[in-house]
């Protein structure tokens, strides 16, 4: 936790697995987050941390992320995740994160997370200047996962 | 989580909100710790560590966090959480925290957790030199949480 | 997070207790990992990471772990976790961990993650070179906990 967090890189993935965690595995592998070990944290965009596309990343390693998840066993259904991120107009103050999922459609998603983020900017009494929302949807064949996730990352992070 | 932890602080906070993670948020920033990424530990006090009122932490700071959490859409509904920590006599010892929520007072909450603490050092075979529960209870409109928290945190985490 | 993981060490443990966080507690201090501060991780061997036997740990630490617990207060319920991790052929690729935890014995939970450990690297296209299992199984006597546990470990962490 001393690394010092620069890069904030939001994807997104879905997938089958022959088991729960199988299906959450693959739906990581999917959002290219598979082989890092992803400590979950609720979820603040540090000031002056950079959007950037999602870089390669070190195997293996410990990378602070906001997400949302969601498996089904349920044949025919529809699931969704999304995480959304706003920043402020200030870039001296925080930008936040907000997480959504759930049996239903990502625009259902999405509207959620929009809600989130606009109440979240509001009580802080901030103005949103810059916001993005990234979503999975499943159809769910035997056993799936949504999920989609912001990873907070240091340069000694990168490959 | 190379840097070194010397100071612990316990809060608590509740409140509404238009959904179960906005309410969440708003009992974080009611607490003091809304604008910081919370990464969930179970749960010691580590030796030598100070004890201090919540100073002001940098935004997005990565902070490890013994926290308890619930949110109710039941309005009426009387919600509590608390957090407790409990220091030994040999101060080169760790203390414990504990974490409770549940529908009811915060009087339930407070007693459970001093319960719990005394079964903890019980079995570690120390005695508790000092002892503090902080609590938070709400009673739900319409969408609402408590939660209590007690953070670990370096010097670089502080402003 | 700047520290860097050169261990890995799998343990297990299982325990009564009073409440449902101290049959936790008291699981973590019967599988030695009690006294110190657990993040939970998904969960990923790094490459290069010696397998050890649970180390002596320095009270307090933030430890990075993937870990399997399931609680109980159904008496006479038998209950098991479990955490395997698999290493691949290749030493410059990561080795996955994956975590059961179930109402059911411990032959229930080795068989689950042995499965899903070979999806994993099926997947992955890797082959596993070196596979390991822990388990840990209780019977409820009042309430009861199970718990396994692969933590990830730096020198700074050892005692």
């Amino acid at each position: 936790m001393t690394k010092r967090i620069t890069m904030a890189a939001a994807t997104a993935g879905h997938a089958e697995g022959g088991s729960s965690l199988n299906a959450f595995d693959n739906a990581l592998l999917v959002a290219g987050i598979g082989n890092i070990n992803l400590i979950k944290v609720s979820s603040i965009v540090p000031p002056d941390v950079a959007i950037v596309e999602l870089p390669k990343i070190r195997p293996g390693a410990l990378v602070a992320t906001a997400y949302a998840a969601i498996t089904s066993e349920t044949p025919g259904e529809t699931i969704a995740a999304a995480v959304g991120y706003a920043l402020p107009d200030d870039p001296a103050k925080n930008g936040v994160i907000m997480e959504f999922h759930g049996v239903g459609t990502q625009a259902v998603a999405e509207r959620a997370i929009d809600a989130m983020l606009a109440e979240a900017f509001r009580v802080r009494g901030e103005t949103i200047r810059e916001q993005r929302i990234v979503t999975a949807e499943h159809r769910v064949a035997r056993m799936g996962c949504a999920l989609a996730a912001v990873t907070l990352l240091a340069e000694e992070d990168l490959l």
